[in-house]
């Protein structure tokens, strides 16, 4: 039983679609952040179900790793293979399957990103509104439940999945979930894949809950001399019940970043930025409503607007902030934290971190899904400093420790990957040991991305 | 090992709290619906986790089958010790642990009803939205993942459940969520619990999600000649992305239901009741949308208020459906269905159900959650006539094959329990086996509710 045995009987598969290619493995063994570079023994690209649960058979037979790649837009090196074997690439694997405009849901294949869902939908007047801002693919996102700018008001991966199809580690085709809107019929796989990283079952297809186009978009900015206004301001809009589809805080730092790269103008101080959704009256309610609060709080200059062009270029701004930020150092590797904590504690975890980070000397500009109590500090550093490294990771440690103590957790949105699994034990507690007995039973081999998530050894 | 030496140990942890009374062992012996009386050997009490824990230990020990028991509301033979052992009733386990408007959540054991907590936080401007009609426990209902008259606009347990203390098979202790809004960290143990009908561990304290009371609320109630029409204005509505907080639709017999018990003076024909939350003006603007979306599918008779009088008339009524349509034939006992199904197939569904019982001598009105497709069939027999038990079950299982047949399940709310454990197999196919594993994995004795949910034998 071996690696090389696998890649033998996966090339009788797969002919060409097995590659060993040096370039296809350094594509597949390098990360979005800061990770080193863990190649695979081969990258696999199957274009049916069939196809993955004959290539996991195989290896099963033979103890071989098998890793679920999407798009790599990963920040936690959750795609690495870090005890070798094969990483299977969904590319191939992106059809929309059957869209049911009058059940407002789409079947897919996991390699379909987001934007092309959105883009495929657009003439049935729904869409999928999971956004972690990457153009990631839909398997991707499921398997990290991933969140973004919108999951305040539509949640998260694990609240817009409603089934999915699986491969199993003996190569077992599953389907969980139905077509209904809910359910109560026995333990809940769809949730338990939601979120599993690839350790416990390959997606093979996903059926996705969709929502109508809203009738009218309005958005805005604001700025604030003090985050804990800002804070505050979310806190009451909430409070209020007054449904906001977006609401996100950068800081100053975010700000200048922006400016620099976007060709905005923001004043270099924290921001908020809003979107409401819903009829032309709704949102010029909200709108209205909000500024109010804001002005309450101090807040300067909210203007808001239903214009398609005032929202595109915001939220684009928004998008991309995570390469704004690392413009601004130009050839850095980020660490990039991912805490979210009750919104009571959100103010002083985000003043306590930009302490920490003031105290430093890595920049860490912040941003993040306040109305979730999830925000990113990027801590920038130079890829050939090993010193960089060890500051920021110190950094993201201690932010880390903070979030937990807050009653947060280490991961509001990004996952665990190889980045967040030294605090599983502490995160989870007695619970940890109940997933490693969980992976044990799905994955008695431990073949499906070994190395990450559950608790190591034997 | 056996359930006597279990019971001994159980009285010298226990005292007067674990009862062995005969009228005890019959109230937590019976059903609210159609299962014959299944007596446990003994039911207890406990009053704190660690109690829970050491009985889970006592328990372990000698192989005795431990079952959760919450309000008794089930309709399904949940708590039915149907392999005998210990009923462990959450009644004493009933406090708020705290409650922090500014995160807009809550911690509470297990033993809270729905209505009970609803009054605790009344003073904070926050409630918690799920409603299944009983007043059942807050356990018992995250235990069967329970849902109801709003899961169309706050979703169901599932969605609402922030985390879980609970005690696992063994009588450890663990934690699952924390208090963040949302994580990436980890298998979702907390989706995993719920729905898992105490078959996985015992709750032990739930963290809940709360909203905001609305400001306004409006409800109305409209008239069709079709049910096709009253599905048809709901699903337009659903696609016009009007929010409404609730959507129930009722049959002609149970109008007729309706009008004997809470002396109402509805048209026997079927109706639509519907409530809008939010604004204002937010509510006013849906009525009105609402009612020309009635109007153009032929509705009649609609008209909304925002008084508290009316909506609390409205939904008591609807609340005490099941007891006004049981009261219709006295001294019957009910076979109970909870099919859901696409909405696109939601109007056929119920036409075809109608079309069953009219054919047959027993009487069913229907009444369910429409927004979610998900509808009720309260089938009425003789208890002392197992020709009608038969006939009933025979309805019953048409109508779920047919919900499977138009890709829905088998229970939208109700749950599991011992009325649709035999339609796992079809519904899930291979991943109900997974459900084994997991089971096996959580529990390798058996002992937490033994003979539900899972594939039975060895």
């Amino acid at each position: 039983m071996s690696i090389p045995a696998a890649i033998e009987a996966l090339t009788s598969l797969l002919g060409q679609r097995l590659s060993l290619s040096k370039s296809d493995l350094a594509l597949h063994g390098r990360s979005e952040s800061y990770f080193p570079e863990t190649l695979p023994d081969a990258v696999a690209y199957p274009e049916t179900t069939q196809e993955v649960s004959e290539l996991v058979k195989i290896c099963a037979a033979q103890d071989c790793p098998v890793i679920g790649w999407g798009a790599g837009t990963s920040l936690e090196g959750h795609g690495l293979a870090v005890r070798g074997g094969v990483v299977v690439d969904f590319t191939r694997m992106d059809k929309v399957l059957g869209i049911r405009p009058e059940d407002q849901d789409v079947t897919v294949q996991p390699g379909i990103t987001r934007e092309a869902l959105n883009t495929e939908l657009r003439a049935t007047g729904l869409f999928f509104p999971v956004d972690p801002g990457a153009n990631a693919t839909i398997g991707g996102m499921a398997a990290t439940r991933a969140s973004g700018t919108t999951a305040v008001r539509y949640g998260t991966m694990r609240d817009n999945v409603l089934g999915l199809e699986a491969v199993l580690a003996d190569g077992t085709i599953i389907n969980t979930g139905t077509r209904a809107r809910k359910s109560a019929a026995g333990y809940d796989l769809t949730a338990l894949l939601v979120g599993s990283e690839g350790t416990l079952a390959l997606i093979t297809a996903l059926t996705l809950r969709l929502h109508g186009q809203p009738e009218a978009v309005s958005s805005g900015v604001c700025a604030f001399d003090r985050i804990e206004d800002a804070v505050s301001a979310v806190q009451e809009t909430i409070q209020m019940g007054i449904p906001m589809a977006r609401i996100e805080f950068v800081d100053a730092a975010t700000a200048v970043a922006f400016n620099a790269y976007a060709d905005a103008t923001l004043p270099e101080c924290p921001h908020l930025m809003i979107e409401f959704q819903g009829s032309e009256a709704g949102v010029a309610e909200q709108s209205e409503r909000f500024g109010e609060i804001v002005a309450d709080h101090g807040g300067k200059g909210f203007a808001w607007s239903t214009k398609e062009e005032d929202r595109r270029k915001l939220w684009a701004m928004r998008h991309n902030g995570y390469y704004a930020i690392l413009a601004s150092r130009p050839g850095c590797k980020a660490v990039v934290t991912d805490i979210c904590v009750p919104i009571s504690r959100l103010a002083e975890a985000v003043e306590a971190t930009i302490a920490d980070i003031d105290a430093s000397p890595i920049p860490g500009p912040i941003l993040g899904h306040v109305g979730d109590g999830n925000f990113h500090a990027i801590l920038m550093v130079d890829p050939d400093s090993p010193d960089e490294l060890a500051e920021a990771k110190r950094l993201s440690h201690v932010m880390v420790e903070r979030a937990l103590d807050l009653g947060g957790t280490a991961t509001g949105e990004h996952g665990v990957g190889m980045g967040k699994l030294d605090y599983m034990p502490r995160e989870h507690g007695a619970a940890w040991q109940v997933m490693g007995a969980l992976k044990s039973a799905m994955d008695p081999k431990n073949i499906l991305n070994p190395g990450k998530m559950v608790p190591q050894g034997n």
